[in-house]
């Protein structure tokens, strides 16, 4: 049995992830923003959480408490473009500041743990029309995005340097049950108000993105976290695109009542035309993702239509 | 007259550029690590020199006393590649926490402060046997040209995202009169007290630098401060390389006694065979250096010389 650190336990990925890895017999410990009753953080999967920042003081009294971790996934960090875009600082500080201290603390403490970092396909920024492999360089146009590719320089320069064992995964676009925000929950909010049978959505429809569900995010991360040899970045999507326009209709086919979608045409800034992952490398390593989007998107109208109950 | 602000002024270049840009006729500010004594920062040309971390408080204590900035050299960040590997997290927090800091102020408080960001060759790496353009992707192997190239990246977010003025000067091998370390300094503190009349050196002499002596740094950073169009990136180099054994040949022929110069032929973690700037991005922006090394090297043993009186 292993002990598993989830830094931003608290968040939608932590949450699902936590349950995903205690199912796998391992013991996890979390830590980050947000206070959390036993009871709550339990039926999560944690043995503990630990309110605080990722700071040396935090990340000591964690190890004091529960011994060292064996792995660490290290999802603490600014979670959307648009606030980075707000508040940049704010942004900087979550993603780039809490992973200086806590790639820091493992050399300093820790030097045989395994370190997964959750970056974002955003590092890529826009103007693929085709699916993007991990080696391809390119101008994020967000300080989410470009704080993410800091984080992943973080981790290049303490692997290089130090040889600690670290990997990173660049997430696409995530979903799943639970999940508050983002475009699943917006649309579902409009269909549940919708009063005249249409919702209006942002854009042209036309983006196109790769849509990994929440529970195929946790088997990849826990797939390359316990490879023999980590790799250095690794593309977390299926490779393949659906556009905003089809994943709309998903969910109103799934919700069972007519409604007609109208976008406003109007892209917002931070929006890319394609963010498709080129899924070589997983693949080589065995990873195969099980949810289609069809699925998938029945899952999400379920979990939101009998919460709201 | 423009109101030009120097963080980290009283390193080597921050006090030759203080002098130099003072006797542009503008007025210099500094601020950063350092107490300092008014006799002396005026003798290197700052009107006032703040003696501070670069953070939100200080950078706005400045502007109330002395006006906002229209440009800002900021040369404030960790200075070498070995104290980086030796302590990688206080480097991280002189070169990118300080620049995260001073451009979120700009951004909040002075939108058309124009800021030029030193950074270094070392954020191309190694592996390199041709002069390196502007362009070129490579992988960092210390801490220090790591943090560099994440102080590039906030540059760009700041760039592309809030369309501030900003520009980065990658340094090469900067040298003159002033400089209490490094290659130029060591050789000149073994040939002083060399007993035998031979010289030990680190590495195999064959390494080759670009040299860029402190002169032609300084005109360079005001140039490129200065034009219409701040470039994103440029080579702050001369184009010509020059092997650390003819540099030490040049150092012993101007000290001017005849010294054995032996080399151990242990390379040093951190030391790439060649970095070589390709100069054609600054040579289109009109710029040429002006001292060619060996006057440069005479120039600095004179002032060693002298300087020990």
């Amino acid at each position: 049995m292993s002990s598993i650190w989830i830094t931003g336990g608290k968040g939608f990925i932590g949450r699902h992830l936590a349950q995903f890895v205690a199912g796998n017999s391992q013991t996890v410990h979390g830590l980050g923003h947000g206070a959390w009753v036993e009871d709550e953080f339990s039926a999560c999967g944690f043995k503990s959480w630990l309110n605080a920042e990722i700071d040396f003081a935090s990340l000591s009294h964690l190890a004091a408490s529960s011994g060292l971790p064996d792995i660490i996934f290290h999802l603490a960090g600014g979670s959307a473009v648009g606030p980075s875009i707000q508040n940049p600082y704010e942004d900087f500080q979550r993603t780039v500041e809490t992973t200086a201290r806590l790639l820091e603390w493992v050399r300093q403490h820790s030097h045989q743990t395994r370190v997964i970092g959750a970056s974002s396909a955003a590092v890529y920024g826009s103007g693929f029309s085709t699916p993007i492999p991990e080696n391809t360089h390119a101008m994020p146009f967000s300080p989410y995005g470009f704080h993410k590719a800091m984080l992943e320089k973080l981790f290049d320069s303490y692997r290089e340097t130090y040889g600690l064992k670290l990997g990173i995964v660049r997430l696409y676009s995530i979903y799943g049950p639970g999940l508050e925000k983002q475009l699943l929950w917006d649309i579902c909010q409009k269909l549940e108000k919708s009063a005249n049978g249409e919702i209006l959505l942002h854009g042209t429809g036309q983006e196109l993105r790769d849509w990994l569900h929440i529970k195929d995010t946790c088997s990849l991360l826990w797939k390359v976290a316990t490879l023999p040899d980590l790799p250095q970045v690794i593309n977390g999507g299926t490779g393949k695109s659906t556009s905003i326009f089809d994943i709309a209709h998903l969910v109103s086919d799934a919700w069972g009542e007519k409604h007609k979608v109208v976008f406003n045409g109007i892209g917002r800034k931070g929006d890319p035309a394609s963010l498709v992952a080129d899924t070589t490398l997983s693949q080589q390593l065995g990873y195969t993702p099980s949810i289609n989007i069809q699925d998938g998107i029945k899952g999400v109208v379920h979990w939101y239509r009998e919460r709201s109950r």
